[in-house]
């Protein structure tokens, strides 16, 4: 099948007179989860991973794929007949360098590629044509749906629509601002959606111009009073379709755009006509980053509704035969415990591996595809979920059974990587980039890397990957790692150890920035930790923990306690107890 | 005689219809350390640090100092009329923001003033004439000295100068590159002099240009077999005075250079005439910043060297009755312990100070200003030699009786903290700007900062302080802190607690980056400790260290005996053998 959809594809790019035709998993918002219909690169390869780049040429395709997914995507596509390029390992080369060798010239689809994306293969002197060669042939791909458009209440989100766009409107201070970033627009609008999977947005685009805000979206998405209160509000309702043709008559302006969050298409619309551009992150972009103090009190209670649900998962998982269970079965229960008590959605498909599939840094079970459990080894569980007080992302490891010493050894460092960061007090002015040692450096004396950031920013109600904070040592798109942590940011702290074909460990809270002492040497800051889910202790080895990491978890597991108690019956009540001992 | 000098200076620039007259601690060559020649604002104000900036209005003179000397300004200049301000406190301005928010014209000698200083000046609206209004003040001050030059042997430097002629014409590829930089310029040649306290170099200039290497240096301060070498090595010398006429042949040139390393009155030389300009540091720095094979080897036994000298001075300073000794007693001797055994030089004026004068930073006594010391409380050494193979910086703080608890909790953590660096294990990339927080975690937690960097770069017989690689959490010129760590990377590891009217902390080891493991995750780095001396038992808690940091004192204090022992009389082996028992 895939084979011949991939045939289908060259053909097209021969009678079009191109080298080779580029895709990548975005949609024309570039959004990381994407509606089923614009899962092309699944469509023609198989890989069912978020993040990834492919080249067609005449002979071959070429899967570009990070850290995460090296094993997923051998797995799932080289029967496919695609080879697979695997960055982060040497030799591998980055999409652009790959076709700066190869190819002189390209297709790709202008609305689904970042600017700076088309703009690096321009300037590395390869001519691009605009082109949809695969919608001939995705004919059987899912239609777009436009589901309900509802209201995110002030009491949730803590500013209502007219403060935001004051704010926004402020901050443009008369520029132009063009953006195509769905959470952006929903946090602007608090309005929520189900367009995409895991991320309560809808399909938008939005202009902020001359001082007037236009929306890009159906009319008949919205029900009367959204309308009203819309225009009572100054936005501008404008058909989804229409967009690109507004570009057309925006003239003379400075224009804000995010040249990594903008697709080419739209820039094309945009350029000459004496419009200058201003390329940075989008205003609400930082704006979304800093969790007012409501958002922040919603993001506890969000937190402990996961707990509970978590707990009650944990019990389930640890008082089962897992002679009786795969990972799949795991999976549908884990959902069901969250999605039967307070979360409208998950927050991501949840990562289920069993010991050496949870080395696959973005494993998932499906129906067909699954591994049965026995009662030793370990599961690894990466999930979170959608509330309307917020959005979680937690990794737990658990023992099912005995484990071997170095697991616990290597489970034991994880986890003190991950109090190392959560357990900072720190001078305001540190970055992602300048934090992430904490998390890393105990890993790294075993001479083991995780091949991954050490954290990302969880939005509020939204995605639950933002782009600032970023905890990691490496570059990033707009070097977002040198973004300096504030109060009010939410982000993730989940160190790991991935050894392929043996095991895959991680630990994963989330942490809220605050404001610690300020004194003669300046503001300093922390991290209060909101996730509230006990660690397994039959995988910690005490003598790998310095005394400082082991009142940190007692301290944590006491406060675990005590958050979620109130809300568990008798029985969960001992399972945690007993959980969330001191040792 | 400061009140009389300054009203000099003030009428100055009345006559010169100047708002005011700016002036730092640089010579023409931007040194750290300079000539006694050029040691105007000490002429002028009374301060005696290594760095300030000076602005004199015709009201009143503001001197700039950073967080090492905010004590020592107060003490030295508050009763000569002229006013502190602190950079790091709280509305302490720099001086640019400073000077445009007063000043519409001011003066400056543009040798002394780097090109990005004066351009700042420039940029932010402010009129600034290059003018010399101070050497018809200055006529009593020390005269320049021609000291003797002398040849680097290669079995010190391990690279002729050929060769590293060749290095930097294959880097420059045909650009002209134009340095006063007296450190790269001794390097370069594989010269030494001693114009300049602390630093063996010598006055001259350079410019490589069309292929060709000038030097700018009077030939009468070379013997005719260095001229011989210098002219079979393809190096053309010109008088030092004829720099600024040859600067105004150059034309049609793309020039290298370093506008925070290079003065606005070469540069005003330049501009125009088609010239066309890279502001990058050095390509020079970056060679002496790794020190090759040869360097390591020297830097090993230099550090050897040191550390004998360093074991005796400990030794007659723990069994010295303390109460008949001050500071400067202790400065004497110890200069004495150095350049008595191996040393040619001191690598800069030590800095010895009691309990609470060793909370300034850079503070120093001199046989007019000390202060006694008793049997209790500690005292702070900080000082460093000059070898033929090498130049060390160390710093020890010593129990002189009994002393506080608390005393010992700080050094304890200080001394953690020093290890928590120099014990990383890490993937290459990293940064110092990454490294940093390693060092400075341990003391944040107590709500304390040292408002320094964590580390510098050292240079190999030449300045004590390059500026890469540069361990620091904030932002430092030319973003030195950005620079990756190499193999061959020497620079000092030296947390501190200083706590004003109280005490001073520092334990500061010189480390050389080395590889270590390359395996799937990449190359992985450490650290070598190369200075060898030991800490002071007396002063450690050990409750407050964890297991690895004890482990690493033991190791580190048993390599101390096994590399000094040899070098030592039975008396200086035994006291050696006690200080360094394991805890």
């Amino acid at each position: 099948m895939y084979r011949l959809r991939l045939q289908a594809l060259q053909k097209a790019l021969e009678d079009a007179h191109l080298d080779a035709y580029f895709m990548n998993t975005s949609d024309p918002h570039l959004s990381e989860y994407v509606p089923e219909h614009y899962k092309t690169i699944r469509y023609f390869t198989g890989f069912t991973g978020s993040l990834a780049s492919l080249f067609v040429d005449r002979e071959k395709a070429y899967l570009f794929v990070d850290g995460r997914y090296h094993t997923q995507a051998d797995n799932e596509v080289l029967a496919n007949g695609v080879e697979v390029i695997k960055l982060g390992t040497s030799g591998a080369k980055d999409p652009l360098p790959f076709a700066l060798n190869k190819y002189h010239k390209i297709g790709l689809d202008g609305k689904r590629a970042a600017i700076s994306l088309v703009n690096s293969f321009i300037d590395g002197g390869i001519e691009v044509k605009d082109i949809d060669l695969y919608s001939a042939i995705t004919t059987d791909i899912a239609p777009l749906n436009n589901s309900l458009i509802r209201d995110l209440d002030p009491v949730y989100c803590g500013k209502t629509r007219k403060e935001k766009i004051n704010d926004l409107l402020y901050c443009l201070n008369g520029k132009t601002h063009i953006l195509s970033n769905l959470e952006s627009i929903a946090y602007l609008l608090n309005f929520r959606g189900s367009d995409i999977s895991y991320t309560p947005v809808f399909l938008a685009y939005m202009a902020i111009h001359q001082g007037d805000v236009y929306l890009f979206c159906d009319v008949d998405r919205f029900d009367p009073s959204q309308l009203d209160a819309l225009y009572a509000d100054g936005v501008i309702i404008r058909p989804y379709a229409s967009f690109y043709e507004f570009l057309k008559t925006i003239a003379s302006s400075l224009i804000i755009i995010d040249e990594n969050k903008l697709n080419y298409a739209a820039y094309a619309c945009l350029k000459g006509r004496s419009n200058r551009f201003v390329n940075t992150m989008s205003p609400i972009e930082e704006m979304r980053a800093i969790k007012n103090p409501v958002e922040q009190e919603n993001c506890r209670l969000a937190h402990i509704y996961d707990g509970v649900a978590m707990v009650r998962f944990l019990k389930w998982l640890k008082e089962s035969d897992k002679e009786q269970l795969n990972e799949y079965d795991v999976l549908l229960k884990l959902n069901e415990f969250r999605l039967s008590y307070k979360a409208f959605d998950l927050s991501f498909t949840p990562i289920i591996g069993y010991n050496s599939n949870a080395a696959m840094m973005h494993y998932s079970p499906t129906a067909e595809k699954n591994t049965p459990l026995h009662n030793e080894g370990i599961l690894l569980i990466d999930s979170g979920g959608q509330y309307l007080e917020g959005t979680t992302d937690i990794t737990r490891t658990v023992a099912l059974g005995p484990v071997a010493d170095i697991v616990k050894k290597h489970f034991t460092l994880v986890l003190k990587s991950m109090f190392n960061l959560s357990e900072v007090h720190f001078l305001y002015g540190m970055s992602g980039s300048q934090l992430d040692v904490l998390a890393r450096k105990d890993i790294w004396e075993l001479g083991i890397n995780y091949r991954c950031g050490t954290g990302h920013g969880v939005g509020q109600v939204l995605a639950v990957h933002e782009s600032i904070p970023n905890v990691r040592f490496t570059h990033a798109t707009n070097k977002t790692e040198e973004y300096v942590i504030r109060e009010g940011n939410l982000f993730s702290d989940e160190p790991g150890i991935y050894l392929e074909g043996q095991y895959g460990l991680r630990c994963e809270n989330m942490v809220l920035a605050k404001k610690a002492e300020l004194n003669e040497y300046g503001q300093f800051m922390c991290l209060e930790t909101v996730t509230m889910c006990p660690f397994d202790l039959d995988l910690i080895a005490k003598e790998y923990l310095d005394n400082k990491t082991v009142a940190a978890l007692n301290a944590y597991h006491q406060t675990v306690y005590e958050k979620l108690a109130p809300y568990l019956n008798k029985e969960e009540q001992a399972f945690l107890k007993l959980q969330t001992r001191s040792i």
